[in-house]
């Protein structure tokens, strides 16, 4: 180490001391540590990084982790990459990019609900998030408020899940109602889908805000990736694991 | 008048008198003819008068309509016409100050529902209002999102009247619940009960006008004085009568 | 079935078939049973669904209630399904795609009014949500705050009306003055019409929310077709009717 | 002075003396030249001044001008300062402290509308704002929306005006209504009289915006004072006068 | 007609020809006798109407009035309409299609003030409507706040002119700089001109509001119209005419 | 019961009793089934509620769960109840009210963290509702963002909680900086305290709701209580548990 | 150190070290170092502090550092620790509470100005904020955009400061046209001083970021401290030194 | 002139110096003397000019002082203007056209941060500005808060700098960071990169005004240009210096 042969201060040492091992690629520094540190590896956010700037650092991550994520990757992205990436998978609606690993078996079981057909790219955002990181999923989808009791035939499902997801836009009700028939964590997920004094997402997230059905937390509007993360994190681990 | 002598029809005539006739009080014009044209007489809105105006107009709204309703009035009020006004009555949680006609019986059925019980003055609000013009009503209490089950025992009630009014503060989803359950036309009142990103009744008022469930309209937060009074027009308009 | 052995009452078994029956199809569960729950057949939202998944639900609709009406249509949809589907009609600027039953005879009466020409599309969505239920619809366009005397004319219309429909953008102060004149439930519709601090439709809504003349509620910005759908509910609804 | 050698014009020593004097008292400067730049003497806003700072004020411009006005003034500034100041009158509900001068012949005529009773306290603001600066005024009150043909009798006083100011709370709409009757200019004052979605003046204030009756600027919520300080502008001036 | 038998006096016929007559056309009822109502000739609003619609209430408006002015009409509007209205105008930035009345000789002045040249488009809007009227413009360009002292030299027009128009985008505080140093009535017109937390001109609207100098009231966000129009009425009329 | 002829099956009735029994106490239906289908007792919300009210649910929710919780309790109610329920605690600044059961074990851990002293109150209702139902809470205090690396030291901790609480007024960046360092699920609390552009919240929840660090999930403003009751729903729940 | 003794891992230390040393006092942190570090002692916020805390806290930094800054300090606090800390000053309006260093000579300049008499407890936060840390300070009141002209005796003040604060509430300019006539850095201020759609002072608060005029930074709404902070900051440091 | 004859003072005539002189182009006037008014030369924004406008302009300043700065400058400006001014310079994302003078030796030193790749467009317009004018630049990437470790590396860097410029979107969390470490001036820069509640900046915004790490003030969503233009004049100025 620097230390040892004088080439350092001891202050410039105690600085570098703070920080944890990480290694600089072109444009980003990509944290392969972080698996360790979060029980996920990093997560490639797309927009406004290049093509190239995305193969290097999703190696980085294969080669280290044996899988990787890009969240609101456009199709020409995947086009380009397909040919570099062997198995890399992508979902159009979703907008995400990614490479699953064969050997996990997926663990627990998150739901991911969806009120409309119309959530359905951000609940798919949810789902294979929680899939790439290991987790077993089941999906139930267009069981939106109007037609409540379309619910029923899903508490099974429900209840036996570790941690739900509830995707919804428009009025944003039906997290609240999930959580106050199942005993269950609900993460709940506004979308921008509606019109008028929706305004993008507002009204659902206010909505789950104010869900008097305790049981409930929030993510960002169309943060399907935040849901998926959290819910992964709730889903794996166990009361003696210390990491 | 210009009907004698024939210069203008009988239908402008009557035309005319929904228009014109007014008398003015010292503060304020009462307008006697109010009941005729819309069916309700006219309200007396409290803030801003004193109580020798509100006395007045009162007696003047008695003497042509037998009954009269003030809202947003404080007990004060009511402590200094009580004596000065027979049958007086007030609610002081709903803040309404009334005079009901023993004579009429009540007709047709408004339903007013409360998601709970701090929603309760406001549905008063709403109830009597229903009550002071004629309408039958029946109360549904503290049936909120979280306990939807209790719902249950109440349909009933709900698709025999004919008309709904539900009134919900926190976010605001019963409304939505009913309206897709039940056949009927719901009026929809937000209530400013709640905190943190509730926004004073923003946050129902938006969950509302949301609503996915069709057969919802909304009216202002915590205008349980509205919301009656629309109900009790629904209520007991028939599909023959032209007034 | 437990009604067969007595365990339950017929009155509970109502209810059972008002919450329980459904059938699934590919994308979306299409609840064949709703006209009667609710008095409205099921109405196809369009965003998000594929044309395949709209014709199957279409179907499937037209073969209980012989009627169906998808909201929010592009031109294509319609381009589409119109070999498809008899009988298919479609209204460019309202976004409606609809087959109505010739069978029926109109009902009753409901009022639609249009502030400005610009406030058209949304009142003709109400128009015809109205008209494929099977209530009678009678349009008055363009009669706006600054034509206000254009009205007078229409009085006699909007009085034998048993639900006046108020469209406006702008300022939106129509539906107020509407309800001021005449004694009938009015269901105001606030359109994104306008522009500055309109803010896509806020400035009417509010308008309308904060109207002291009484007998209004108010339904989404731009939501022709909830407007619609109730007033149809309120128009075709008599005392005595048990559904 | 530049001007008596001469290199500078008449006209731009007028200029200069609009822009350049004034002098310094303890904590503001008074500037007393000030009613000949703008037509109108410097106005005291108590709010943060103390009761000795505003008698200091109020002494230098009754010197200079012989009249002035104080705003946002509470009752214990009047009890303070009606033994020290000669003529001092006071208006409680307005909060304005103020002396007119007898001799001034009130001049033109501003209409002073208030919707209802409770923006009267807004309106008496702007009413004596005018009547202190010499402007004639006659007042209109209570001719709310809700009566529309009340407002009728008055629109002789309306027209005869050469401005017209509307104060209006709940939903603001009167002086559209105003504006698309009568072709003078309109000043809309929003109050923040109102309710739940009222936003405390916020509705009115969009309502009068977006007015789409033409002939209508809008001032501060509950700003009697901007109002009637304008409209005294437009009474007094004449095509002719170049100040 | 009753005036002829002498059921109402004239005065009354003179209020009833304010209010009553207009005529038909296709979609939009043009009022032919608001020239005289409102001292301004009904102006066409082209968003949401056809070029044929357009063209027939052009001819309408010019038949009678001579003169005709078209807000937010888009080049293809004029292209079509160009061989059909001779005299026809367009100014592409302002969107303001019209023609002008060559016998009119323009009257008093109004002062039009654009902050940047980014609101010149607004700018020109306010003052083409001026002069469609009837009213003398003076321009003065990209005097905004960060070069205040370039405003020094247009005082003199400033102080001449009946009525100042000051638009502006960004922080919009020119208007309050201009009415703080010159005493004429001041229309100010926020633009949506700006970014980050200016909102689409949320920002320079409640600076306008706002503005401790009084003298100033404000339209709606790019209303240059509205600028005008009202700048027109304050600047034509004189303290005998009663119209 | 349809269960003992066999009609349903056993899950049937499983579902049937998480959905049915509740019984009517006089104002409020205190649903006594609740702890078993939500894995926490009902909770009473104190405002709007009478102190022989929660009297009456208090002592039924004793009677079924041998515990209860009543939050936003002000301290008059403690007074007037402690002498009627036994072992009644009361949190002032918290405003908690509620009784413990000595023989539960704490089970597993919950980290509590407040960024800020103010922060306190909410994060008491956090901890404490955590401890009620049954959970080991570890508070660390006053460790906002100011003071970054006092967060070092309780980094042993957070990473052997299976869950973070972390509570934070002003900016609100403290839960985002935990998420960022430590692998466990973050449930993220903004609190009101703050000034200026804070919004009374809005600041710190949109911060929560962006952050950029996953694994963070949000509830209302101040909503220590909806944080617990989450928190504690996470820390017991274990992979193979089916309730 | 723990290290060398096997006591503790060496995971463990590296986590320790990213600590600077600090240490605990009973429900505050007081980071004695701070001052090293960021060139200004910690200062005190009072809110949610008892006095017993505060006067501990003080204690500590006047021990280490000679002086201390106790912000939004109310009354009370000033008189129950005046006889226990010598030389403790306290400013009532803008509830400071502080010890000056009697032997630290001010240095630089910086200039305040308040725009309004209402925004002197602001202006008086930042200028002591800036006196204590040592920073010389100019003061400069009363001079809002209405009297602009007044400006112009104090531009040698501006001009010879090294840092200028802005402190205005109504519509917030007066940070703009200083920035547009003198050439240094401008700190703004808006403050809650308003009413109507000023809300609490965002109007102000966007005017000074929309300024148009460069070389302003805005910090929150009333924050006299934060702006006098960060003056110090800029006043005192110089290019070559390096902390 | 005044000077000369000696009614006025040197000192006097200096600022007039300052006040007056600008000379007329087409459209825009240009201030040539403004770099010694404010120690940087006028800036051109570019959206509504021409091509041929912003030539004009910028050659007046070329002449002048050498060098110019144009912001959001399109890329065909660049193309058109590429020819015609010999050493331009553009970069696309920051859309900043310049010539920097290469005799200029930068001085001093502004660190400029961007928490995330997508912050680098505004971050570059930021230390374009600085190096136009003279100022030399360190810039730190990609150092997001949930990398926060990444930063230490930098410390050196930050400590060394006169004035430090930190670019987030997202939850903007970096500043105040930042600002928590390094006793540094920090000019904190929302960016409207992110999505859902973050409002097009929104919640940075917020965050940054909020912030209780003192020694941060804020610019304008997306103002790369205003925080280096206000970097440049604290990075120059010295305690001495009066210009």
């Amino acid at each position: 180490m620097d230390l040892h042969n004088g080439s350092i201060s001891i202050k410039e040492a105690q600085h570098r001391l703070r920080l944890l091992p990480f290694q600089d690629l072109e444009d980003a520094c990509v944290d392969t540590h972080r698996g360790i540190r979060k029980g996920y590896p990093e997560v490639i956010f797309c927009p406004g990084k290049t093509t190239g700037q995305i193969l290097n650092i999703a190696r980085e991550l294969l080669r280290v982790h044996g899988t990787f994520l890009a969240t609101r990757a456009e199709k020409n992205i995947f086009n380009s990459l397909r040919d570099h990436i062997p198995g890399l998978a992508y979902h159009a609606a979703a907008r995400l990019l990614y490479v699953t690993d064969p050997q996990k078996k997926p663990a627990g079981k998150v739901a991911v609900c969806a009120a409309g057909t119309a959530d359905l790219p951000v609940a798919e955002e949810a789902a294979i998030t929680c899939e790439v990181a290991g987790s077993a999923v089941e999906r139930i989808v267009d069981v939106g408020i109007a037609g409540l009791h379309r619910l029923v035939k899903h508490l099974d499902t429900l209840w036996t899940s570790r941690v739900i997801i509830v995707v919804a836009g428009m009025e944003g009700t039906l997290p609240g109602v999930i959580a106050g028939m199942v005993g269950r964590p609900v993460i709940a997920v506004p979308t921008s889908i509606g019109y008028g004094a929706h305004f993008q997402g507002l009204s659902p997230l206010l909505t789950m805000l104010n869900s008097c059905a305790p049981g409930i937390a929030v993510v960002n509007i169309d943060n399907g990736f935040g849901a998926g993360y959290l819910a992964h994190m709730i889903n794996v681990q166990t009361l003696d694991d210390k990491r």
